[in-house]
């Protein structure tokens, strides 16, 4: 059995006595088996792999605990995978991820408590992103509103790869600081092609910021050049944290993730208090993703209208222009946030209705009462289609969901059979395109779309 | 009238809505005097005048709102002395400091709200020291064990004052930093001399930390070294905090408010699980306060018997030696905390009983009822003399007191005929030595020394 | 006509008005076209290409001005290539750049004016390469011994570039820093590997140093990562700049310029004064490379014998071998710098001989007169054996060289029997191998092996 | 015999080994001497002492090497002084004066043999002020126009020094830096003041830059506050580095040597290319100095005319004042400077005569035939009366002037009786201030003034 153990870095090197005490006490609970997870995914960083199964299998015996001193806490590892170390010393970016995880797993699992959905309040939400944000050092006061929050899909081709990593060059030398979800894909190569632009600018303040949740960080481990590393308890946190924090939202091609991505943020936007706000959002890939845009363009228009499809501006095989956006928005957003007295680095003024905070729990029977018929407001109808995509990212996957169709069988999506087959043709399309799992393993669907 | 706004700085720059909510509400609260009154206080750095009424008065109509905006709350001063600003811009040293006044009072003070003393558990208020210092950026993981806590007089005479300057000039040509109590005298003299040392081996990280406490604070406004600012909520939280953050405690000649920094901390290192605990603690002065330590340490020597003597070192007129052991000391306290696994930073193995961290409330009616008998456990005397010098610094220079004494005549201070007397002689001696009060005004005695 | 002002950044921000003076008086001068042509390389930094006339001849209407003010000189830039530039604004590492060609070429150029060849004391030209490092502010007193210098070939094939960067990464892993000549190839590969271990390690004083000389500069234009550049005069001086910076040389596979490399630092080893000297060599690169090492190795067996084969080391395949043992190097190298009392960060005590400072004119008359027996001192058949290799480097490569080859035909080389069969094996499996250009266009020899 | 050797810090870490032979060989130089007394001078920094003898008396075995290694050189201090070593180790500050003694008296003393008197280029010198300068690292390309370079006495009364103090205080306050001679009085007061101001304003970039001359060094060691210290090989250097340095002149009260100044800087302003040239100069001090800086006044308009005059203000007793228009005349230079296209930092466009930069030496023959009439251009005269000043100086403070005086008798100043009055009259008013002497010692003028 091999063992190594870890001096705190960052915020968990300064803990008090009872904050010490609430993380030992979590190595019992529930969390702690998330913690050993998540702990697992940080240490295999950079292992190209959406197999949690795969990844975690060798690693059986693999162990993490916290050593108790009365002048802090240490982690210690029990049989951790060899990549992560180079002559037996653990990498310094993977030593500060595990206690990013630390601190946002048990440390601040531990603080927030939240109520059940039905009480839930808005502002109590919002308070905690802010809170895990800042506690997590990524609130930088003073600094230019300059965070691109870049979505896409961690399965895509080779050309569409490259050409998110050109686009990130381009914003690179306009001292633009990438956000994105960690992981491999459009979430990796805009923050590869920034460092070079920085590199070239000589912009030493380079910010790579990954923002992960539990049960996707095994699916899409942070990257090497995440140097900021943020852990939100769930999916709905993780992605207010996002358009909370951004200042444009980049979304390159992808598959039902970059769909729940992009529906949840234009629901909100549709939401009649934030008629007006300035928080821009460009759809963008290389020439041979002129159809893919066009067909979500049209989902989009199809389903929640022209008013939707305002929201964003679609830009085919032009890096440097989107980067030369990326960049005016910028005084856009800086303007709108003077003039309204919001902060410059967290999105207040942005209404998010409590639809899209409450967690969405994936089982058979929640997707299956997913209401998805026209007839309502575009609002409600983007936060449901944003849950049925959600269900899909789920069982293809997550640990949970992945189990549950295992058992089950594919999750049944109903609803009125026009929206039906529109989501049957978009969710196929993803799947000729291989967009649901990385190459090498065949796709077998986790869903069935019933129409009424 | 006459108004500016200030920007929020530190920790206060980054605050969630609700916490900007919280800060709001408090501006009606008892707190917000309290507030309103630190900050004049902080903006009269530098002004000698230990009598906080005649500090005031010329201010009368000043006062202090907090603007809220979306991005965070602003200070807005009405009519503040002019004596802050240069060219009519707030000194920036001060603008710090009215933040950490924000920070401390308001911000702090909603989130602690303390339990009676009854029910109050040492675990909790020692967290909460932690938390306050860790929140004011105080505690430097990685940093040196080398903060001497120096206690002394605010009215000393001038040839002391450069004696504190010499002391704290050694010490910073050994790279020691420095905590105090805020202030002038003893509080300032130490900070002077070691800016020179620190300047003279070009040490740029000098720390010059003033703890002080809301109802001190008026009467020893921070000077203008202090680049580390922590208003604790009452004596006995800065006391705690003193005695937490110090690796080393040099006294210096002083009066009332010294002989109670010298008992309580006596008091606790009296305690038997405190027995092998390392933390040194010097009495020095010049040439001629030979006679007053000497007295000091009979006085010690009859109350607390010679195993309280052995607890401290005197070192009669010779700074650079008081200097070098603080450094020696350093490593001692260095090599105690390693072995104990406490620690660099804060002194959590330190055992601190109930007694010494209630709030001791001077009225008439404590002061009188303080059991001041000789047969009881050592540690226990301590902590009653401790309240009854406490008593008289609140009667000397602390609004609350003041206003007693005023309304009811001195304190009465009883105990068994012995012991009364002792007290008598040394009380006597600060008086005759001018450590009551700042030079120029007539001592008046608040206390009444009763003997059974 | 489009023309952008540039201010002067580093060394050359602080001139004296001599100075300036002498700056502006060379812009009569030969250096003069020198310092133009390196600006239009610099300024193409990041394009792939060693045809330099291809890639000067859509900017013949380029020019750069000096412009002198009181306060110093700036450059001006006449109708300067587009790609160096991002919204209308130079790209600040190549701006840098920009800088250290006025400081390296004319600045310094004008300082120095070196004797003949006959008369050249070896001291004043190590003391002017120590000047001129010095001076670009590549001397780090006080960092650790970690400059690994990498050569190899700018033409080189994709699986050997692969190998480069994963040497690189190893390297930055273990925070190695990269020296190179600048280009593209084995110069790029191992500075974009070590940007990635850097990161990883949070590592943030990365150095990427190139030095380059003018005649080479065109060819191999610094790319984006060089964040320290400097041109030295000549190659003689560029190469005794790479051996007194290194502390360990890494040698990748390449063709004729890394065969010179090879045969100079050997050369210099072999010499009886730096017997016992440490200075590590290793040959590396991929798994196919272990044939061109052989040839490589039997090369250097036959012609300079088995002394000069002990002095590296050759390591196929294994990456992480290479950076652990460049790392294991550094400690032997400091331990032999302490027992010797060189410097840290040039090494002083190297002895070069002047065979290897002076410059070597490439002329088909030098060329055909060259000493290529093999009945002479090793140490001497190196450095006539490099500067065969060094001509055909010109022939290729530079403008001058390639003047020559179309006015007077190929080089004829010639020397004994044996010797010139090894070295036409040698050459014709550079050319094979596609190691003299780079692909896309035939080669066509500049040398003819001439046996006596 | 006590021995210790010192690291090379700063410029002195990277030498060549042809600059560490060239160090070497000086030592059997006369500059050698001067070396090693400036060396004691800086080990004494501190000590308020003019009399340079009864400094050096108990050193006589003191002595300095140069240790030379292949990576640089050391400084070895044979039985140093005491008082400039804490704990055995040697201060910091005292450790990076001793090197740049040795940068400026050894390493540029050998770079600059300048011609003789006749053939003195005004270029050559201000470009060999500029080098030293630079060397030094003192000129700071970026930073604001903020230098207020600070003459006046080196024996001052307490109330003056107190003044000074004040003066720094609200400069530092104003984020000015403070350049002076070294030295104790009105040269160490500025400084000691602003570095409270600047604390108070957090001003972490505070500079106290000091220029000394070998021949001044002794009576006026660097405070302990210079955190630049440059020496310049003689006077008439070092008050060109004064001049060309400033960005405002702050002249307090004081004797010979301010009186010097005065004239220096009035001289070369009153040349006709210096007509409008922006430097402003401010005479200040505290109440009971308006009759002394009325009889300065007099004898200028007297000697100099009104156009003289116009070149100063007179402040009395008011340092706020003094700060306020130093901040604004900041604004005044920085627009002069952009506006001539002069250096920010380096105040090449002001024309200094080549009869003030020949050095003076002041032997009875030079003194005895200075010019002094009144019936000769204004700058001349001025230069002349500089002399006659600088003569006096060394007389009573310079260890060769000393000397003379001993052997032959003060010196003669002769000239025209109206002027040989007016500066009877000033000299008087001097010694009857205590103003030629450091308290303690009975001043005995080492001059004669002769009327025709």
């Amino acid at each position: 059995m091999k063992s190594i153990q870890l001096n705190p870095v960052g915020a968990m090197s300064q803990l008090s006595q009872s904050e010490v005490d609430h993380l030992r006490q979590s190595t019992n609970s529930q969390l702690y088996a998330l913690f050993r997870n998540c702990c697992l995914a940080v240490l295999n960083s950079g292992v190209e792999q959406d197999n949690y199964e795969a990844m975690f299998a060798p690693y059986e015996n693999f162990n993490v605990n916290l050593v108790r001193r009365e002048r802090g806490v240490k982690i210690e590892l029990i049989n951790p995978p060899p990549v992560a170390f180079v002559d037996g010393k653990l990498i310094r970016g993977v030593h500060e991820h595990l206690f990013a995880v630390l601190r946002d797993i048990l440390h601040m699992g531990a603080k927030y408590h939240l109520p059940d959905a039905d009480t839930l309040e808005t502002r109590v939400v919002t308070d905690m992103v802010f809170d895990m944000l800042r506690h997590a050092n990524t609130i930088h006061v003073g600094g230019d509103p300059n965070i691109a929050v870049c979505w896409g899909g961690h399965s895509i081709g080779e050309s569409e790869y490259r050409y998110t990593k050109e686009v990130g060059y381009q914003m690179g030398l306009r001292e633009v600081n990438i956000c994105t979800g960690c992981g491999p894909g459009a979430m990796k190569g805009p923050m590869k092609g920034a460092t070079i632009g920085h590199a070239k600018q000589r912009y030493k303040r380079g910010r790579y910021l990954g923002i992960s949740e539990p049960s996707i960080i095994a699916a899409e481990p942070p990257n090497a050049i995440v140097n900021e590393l943020v852990i939100m308890p769930d999916i709905e946190k993780r992605l207010e944290a996002f358009v909370r924090i951004a200042h444009t939202i980049v979304i390159f091609p992808g598959g039902v993730g970059t769909a729940e991505e992009l529906l949840y943020i234009l629901g909100i936007m549709l939401h009649d208090q934030n008629s007006g706000h300035v928080l821009p959002i460009i759809l963008t890939g290389p020439k041979h993703c002129e159809a893919y845009f066009q067909a979500l363009d049209k989902f989009i228009g199809a389903t929640l209208g022209p008013e939707a499809q305002q929201l964003y501006e679609i830009i085919v095989d032009d890096p440097k222009q989107v980067a030369l956006k990326v960049k005016q928005n910028q005084q856009l957003v800086n303007d709108y946030r003077r003039s309204t007295g919001d902060s410059y680095h967290f999105n207040w003024s942005l209404k998010i209705d409590t639809q899209f905070q409450v967690p969405f729990i994936p089982t058979h029977e929640n997707m299956a009462a997913l209401d998805l018929h026209m007839e309502q407001e575009k609002s409600e109808l983007a936060s449901n289609l944003r849950k049925a995509f959600s269900g899909i990212v789920a069982g293809n996957v997550k640990a949970d969901g992945i189990k549950q169709i295992r058992e089950k069988g594919p999750f049944e999506i109903n609803g009125d059979s026009t929206l039906m087959a529109m989501m049957d043709d978009l969710l196929r399309s993803f799947v000729t395109q291989q967009r649901m799992k990385l190459p090498g393993s065949e796709y077998k669907p986790c869903y069935r779309v019933v129409t009424e």
